[in-house]
């Protein structure tokens, strides 16, 4: 019998869930919108129908997993499986025993990792990153996040390491989510810009970015919102997104000048839906600030799609199953003392 | 007879050489000054008379070294011990076998690293560092630069990660030794603070920098100069200096946002001559910027005083010496095939 794995990708819109075999092929998935009332118990509630749904699909049960991995946003203690403050998940703000719940409830062992880290493991093991053995992954989303892989292996640091979207880009600028002022997330961020198209709209502004949402029946200025309002010359949008590529060129090349990695890779929403082009503007936004002593750096887009973050948290399952009862057979034995 | 190495700390303005024996104790010392005319082998030169100097103070020669460290400036690459771009050091705008040039003049073998990276080192294994599995050297000086240890080891990245004076503070703001515009050094290391004043003075500020370094018989705006006029009140220098602070903050706080890292070590000219006060108004400049999920930083300042750098140069030289031709002595016969 195969041997199957459970990946979850948590975001903050939707819970994207996948089965794979021993080589990572996609055996089953699902896709379900995150909940945006209630509380942890409730998202967990979908994340498990997803999951079970993408069993089914791979002619199995969640049961029968060898272990599921899943990518969480906010404050991940991977050992425990507790996950905290997660801003952009219904009822989060304080700490959630998701590990052991999904355990419980899907009968399977479950891993937790924070999804930018569970999404730069997939490119680096799948995906864009192969050729790498050092990789910064560069995560353009609802938030702007970053995950850190060297030398084979993830750096976290104290636990927390890789928060790029909160390298300071304009001291005592635009308020951030987290808090602080001038941080790159604060004008790139897709929430940060969705508060500042619609309070520059309210002052007066002309934009499509609303009538654009409304048609799509989206109720948030998704990544295919700007993509499509970016497209279509809409002045905010377009203002608003070169704004954000500025500031992720900047942060970008101060992470570059401290950790002159081997190769950058950028996913994300926005970062896959703007795709090569834009990768290309962000690098050169980057470059009149690249340390001159270094040799130029790789980035690359990401490239396994919207199932990267599901794939990287499949990868977060260890690879070996768990060691098995001995076998009935009796063992040969030992041919000396 | 004791096993002795050597360490040479290649500085802009200064060369500093020590002899330690096997447990870091300094045998012998010797300070020369960098000569700031002629070129590279110029600069060997007096490198070689200092370690001379510092050997026959140990009783000992430089032959008789079992290996001498170097912490040089520039771009240095370890494995062929060539220094290029060396932008303090006169006449070094190319490429110089720093390396082979000394290992046949001290009779010795050679290794170079980074100087800061060297000086991250000899506070690690040494200094302030000594508790931790993990740290950022920061060294405000003439410039402003960094080294990183992760899990004991220095990470290099390709060769030249730690650039935190050339992570972006303000961009598009004033122009850096780098080339680049916005860099933390510009605002912070020792030239540009001394570049700003000069042209400050010369548009009329009042300050008594000038006066200072006349009395003290320096050419320079050194750091005992910077803090004499610090201590006494001069708004020029308070104000640069105050700026430096910031800058530094804002720089760090974006590392630690990126690397959320054990602890950081604040070292260099400046660094350590305005010492504990000064350390602890970074850490103020950087707390509004520091990520809110992240643990408190720890930040030191560094403990090794003027030799820490050709400390950490002595430790560039292996623990273990070169392996010896087998004893006279028969080996004792293998018991079995």
């Amino acid at each position: 019998m195969a041997i199957l794995r459970g990946g979850i990708d948590l975001g903050g819109t939707k819970i994207e869930a996948i089965v794979v075999d021993a080589k990572n092929n996609v055996r089953g998935s699902a896709r379900h919108p995150t909940p945006t009332e209630g509380g942890p118990s409730d998202v967990a509630a979908s994340m498990i129908a997803a999951l079970s749904e993408a069993a089914a699909q791979a002619g199995t049960d969640t049961k029968a997993l060898v272990g599921v991995g899943v990518g969480s946003p906010g404050s991940v203690d991977t050992a425990s499986g507790r996950v905290a403050s997660a801003r952009n998940l219904p009822g989060w703000e304080g700490s959630f025993a998701l590990g052991n719940t999904l355990t419980k409830q899907l009968g399977a062992p479950t891993f937790i990792a924070n999804d930018v880290q569970a999404g730069t493991r997939g490119e680096f093991v799948l995906g864009a990153g192969k050729p790498y053995k050092s990789v910064l992954g560069l995560f353009w989303g609802t938030g702007v996040g970053g995950g850190i892989v060297l030398g084979g292996e993830p750096y976290r640091g104290r636990g927390g390491a890789g928060e790029i979207g909160h390298l300071v880009y304009k001291p005592g600028g635009r308020r951030c989510g987290c808090g602080n002022r001038g941080c790159v997330e604060a004008y790139a961020g897709r929430a940060s810009l969705e508060t500042k198209a619609r309070k520059e709209i309210k002052k007066g502004a002309k934009s499509d970015l609303v009538k654009i949402a409304k048609k799509k029946q989206h109720e948030h200025f998704t990544s295919a919102v700007w993509a499509d309002a970016v497209k279509k010359g809409d002045k905010l949008a377009t203002q608003l997104i070169d704004g954000g590529v500025e500031a992720i060129g900047v942060g970008l090349a101060s992470a570059l000048n401290l950790l002159d990695i081997e190769a950058v890779i950028i996913g994300g929403g926005l970062g896959v839906r703007f795709g090569q082009e834009y990768v290309e503007r962000i690098v050169a936004a980057a470059e009149p600030h690249l340390f001159p002593g270094h040799a130029a750096p790789t980035v690359k887009l990401a490239s396994l799609g919207d199932l990267g973050g599901a794939l990287g948290a499949a990868l977060l399952v260890p690879a070996k199953p768990a060691a098995k009862k001995p076998a009935r057979k009796p063992a040969a034995r030992p041919s000396a003392a």
